[in-house]
């Protein structure tokens, strides 16, 4: 293609609403452009890339034994109703009703729909295990869409489902997806994607992986552990803290005025945070009763383990004047009017400071077995940097920001059992299919890409996801010999069915290669007027890595040198 | 792929539900299983089909300079407002809001995202012509889905849009993307697809093509020439009828007691129905206001016509006893309450009967220049068989029935003026570009192959777009020598790069036999435990016009050549 001809703007200006670069430079170089919040439409110079990730990740799919099936975008609220997630999932769900009014839901994710489809099919044991998987269109009504296409609201998705007989059968499959999502992810030119363990949230079922890209610019939290390989989402790591064992002293009740903050108090009484102890007040959507959590002072509630534990919605408390709640003196001791929670760093931990739920007023030296009594503790808090890992016990955990670029879970039989599906085993004996299901966004992983995969001038395309894998550039289309020496070349690579972008335009060199760089085609070959006196061109990578000159006729031989080089040693 | 581990069922029952052929051979051969009211989930079959009728499209939407790029499925209601089609659409337009209240719409077509996509890109006549198209799901809330994936709800769709610098520009084009239309649906299996000019209806725009294929079971009505190469939809075609020149009479007032439909009042008065004036009462949808069509006894309104004149939305009337207007006499001398519009087939007729607006009274010898007044007429009534051709003037028209495969559009600027696209042109004047758009449902186009290409077995799927190419049977899978023999092919066939499904399973040779018809695949390799002792198979086509036998040293030979002669000679 010539790239005169190439629908969609380039230009040089960084957009004031683009927060990371990825953004950008998918905006500056004509690879999408915004409808409406969260919701793009892709030029295609991005088609050309998300139809190279797709077919990478049907091959991969097709490899452990998945067919690809199509569901609808549009699905009844009956089907969800089967599940109960019509009722459990919130307004990211988009709902609304046909002209008929029949209530209908616009699909986020297709566990209800996979098993419609397959449930006659799988009634006997003899046919599991079985993947059914599509690339498709999905909608989420995302609160927050950002990032461009990192946090959307409609996106393309590749969502697999699979089905076996037992637990452990799942458990060697599910085995085989995390392999085949390691070589998806490789192909596409990110081999540094890590997976760590997730907490499964809406899904149901217990293990659960994301695949994680390690970027400062990422919006999960990731916790690793210098000492060993655990790995694990902010939700999914436990977090482990070692209290001071200290001899016990008497619980005295102090007054604090104005301190109402646990620095304040810390401050005040001259107590290391680390004794102290936090109340962080939440209320429940559903009744906006109070919940209160008591965690050590220097550490932070993690909001959906809290979600998990309560298996219900909360939200920060609003607290009112006649709650009962002295709010800025909180403690466990005498608290009456709200559901009390205690995280695990309070177990054993020896004279603390805590509220005393009186205005200016604190406890010092409390004990939370003597002076509170007989608890149970909750791992209720955000794992920390240097905390202890809870694989090897060292303090050497490392607090990390990643992009998801990619799922798995166990469901077990969540949906299997709301929905009835059944098979046969056997001896005739009628049992619940365990499933799988497995992710990953298109367009996400493309931007993630170009976030890890560029420069100032653009992105740096890995070769197999390369828009196309030459950039043929004629620098001064206006001289002739250059001009016949570059359409010879164009001929001779597309002959040889080279994907190649051609750049003839009658513009300045500068003009010439900034496009090209944000384009980001892995190998690119210069024709100037200079060096075609000479016999020669320039060939060189986007990465800068290599630039050498080669005699016209070893042009196409080094072409394919590289573009097989660059395709096997990706990135 | 082994059939035993092909997802989805087959049976023997044709449903009861299915009215067409192809609706009740995909759901009896486990391709699509509902959902919902025309929404179906795709079986791994049905998605080997679609992909590559997919791709078929992809390549000759890029042969004539499409470029692939991608719109959303959900669309802010304000882009639909630029056009105006978020009002003047009916309910078949979804629409909904999202958390925040604002409005949003699944786009059912996308010329308002496609302007909106290119309208920086093309703002100099030098990037023009170009064509962008999708690939993609869309929703119409379609009143009455039925036939399976004929008439559907959610469908995939291609969907391309072309802009242009002058309205002779895009004819040029348009030709182009005609022939390209021509050239997809013969790949397709189906050469005998003819276009017939159709009305734009709610696109805009003055010129457009419907694609049909002719089958009794189709929905659009079709009409030709017998003369001439005359082609046109119900909507487009022309009604021509040519009125008996006979000496003008005088008026008469008759008693026509009790008979109120126009066969009544000619039987009672021994007049031919073609001297007959019908009145047909519309209302207004806007503000129910009475309209009445007045036409020649023998002919029927096309309210498709009906609806364009009056460029609004009208529907059967409701006569009620305050309207004044007499229901079985009515006629247009005298008619006060409503408007009044007469077809092109009242034009020069003479001495006709029609009512006379009041109980049980029809006037004879009415002439309307003498009796009504000067009027003008307006061509409102569906053409009938053997009516005047429009083209050739022989009264040789014939009505057929067609499934709609594909359309294409001459849309004007009546997009680019409503949502202030503009471009400077050579002396820097500001113009409207000038659109054309195509479309081709692939659901639909797979299904109308099926009904085509089908035997009371199953469907005869034609190369191109088989879910594989051969279908390999092994009948007796417990014989040792026949299931040796038919690994041993089963292995060359995929080392051969074949698509090739294998029937192992230990089941009869009848069972084998309509699965294998069910899923039409155009080669089949047979082997039996008898043709193995002589050492031969079986090799037949699904269609049965090849039916032979081959030493197992030839069989590949016989399959490749086969494979070879039925690509090249679809279907």
């Amino acid at each position: 293609m010539k790239l005169t001809n190439l629908i969609g703007d380039r230009f040089k200006e960084r957009p004031a609403d683009c927060v990371i670069d990825s953004h950008a430079l998918m905006v500056r170089g004509g690879y999408i452009k915004q409808v409406g919040g969260g919701i793009y439409s892709s030029y295609t110079v991005l088609r050309r890339i998300t139809r190279k990730i797709e077919q990478i990740i049907r091959e991969e799919m097709d490899a452990v034994g998945g067919q690809e099936v199509l569901f609808p975008v549009v699905i009844p609220a009956a089907l969800w109703q089967q599940s109960g997630r019509y009722e459990s999932v919130g307004p990211e769900l988009a709902r609304f009703s046909d002209r008929g009014g029949m209530p209908l839901v616009l699909g986020m994710t297709h566990e209800e729909a996979a098993v419609h489809l397959v449930r006659e099919y799988g009634q006997s044991y003899a046919k599991y295990p079985f993947m059914v998987y599509q690339l498709q269109t999905k909608f989420r009504d995302e609160a927050r869409p950002r990032a461009g296409l990192i946090r959307v609201r409609e996106f393309t998705m590749k969502d697999a489902y699979s089905f076996h007989i037992s637990q452990e059968d799942l458990e060697q499959y599910y085995q085989k997806c995390h392999r085949a999502y390691e070589r998806i992810f490789a192909r596409c030119g990110l081999p540094e994607v890590i997976s760590v363990a997730s907490d499964s949230g809406m899904m149901g079922g217990k293990v659960a992986h994301e695949f994680m890209l390690l970027t400062p610019v990422g919006e999960d939290t990731i916790v690793t552990c210098g000492g060993c390989d655990f790995r694990a989402n902010m939700e999914a790591a436990e977090s482990i803290v070692k209290n001071a064992e200290v001899p016990i002293e008497t619980l005295k009740r102090v007054k604090t005025p104005g301190a109402k903050t646990i620095e304040d108090v810390c401050n005040y009484l001259q107590l290391p945070v680390e004794s102290s102890c936090k109340a962080v007040v939440y209320q429940k959507n559903a009744d906006d009763a109070y919940v209160v959590v008591f965690l050590r002072g220097d550490l932070d509630v993690n909001e959906t383990k809290l979600r998990n534990h309560l298996r219900e919605e909360v939200h920060p408390a609003v607290i009112t004047e006649d709650s009962g709640i002295a709010a800025g003196y909180i403690g466990p001791r005498g608290l009456d009017n709200a559901e009390i929670l205690l995280d695990t760093s309070l177990k054993g931990i020896s004279n603390i400071c805590c509220g005393a739920n009186e205005p200016d007023y604190h406890y010092t030296g409390f004990n939370i077995e003597r002076d509170y009594g007989e608890a149970e503790y909750h791992d209720l808090a955000k794992a920390t940097t240097g905390g202890i890992c809870p694989q090897c016990g060292r303090p050497a955990l490392v607090i990390s920001r990643g992009i998801e670029v990619g799922n798995i879970f166990q469901l077990g039989t969540k949906y299997t059992q709301s929905m009835a599906m059944q098979f046969a085993g056997e001896n005739g004996e009628l049992r619940y299919p365990v499933m799988g299901c497995y992710g990953i966004g298109v367009g996400r992983l493309a931007a993630s890409v170009c976030e890890v995969r560029h420069d100032q001038y653009g992105p740096i395309w890995p070769m197999a996801i390369a828009p196309w894998q030459v950039h043929l550039c004629c620098l001064r289309a206006d001289d002739p010999a250059a001009k016949t020496a570059a359409d010879g070349l164009y001929e001779q690579l597309q002959a040889e069915q080279f994907e190649v972008i051609y750049d003839d335009r009658p513009l300045s060199a500068g003009v010439i290669f900034s496009d090209a760089d944000l384009l980001g085609v892995p190998v690119r070959v210069i024709v100037s007027p200079r060096n075609i006196k000479e016999g020669i061109c320039e060939i060189m990578t986007r990465d800068k890595t290599v630039k050498k000159t080669a005699g016209m006729d070893a042009v196409m031989g080094a072409v394919r040198e590289l573009i097989q080089f660059m395709g096997v040693h990706t990135p």
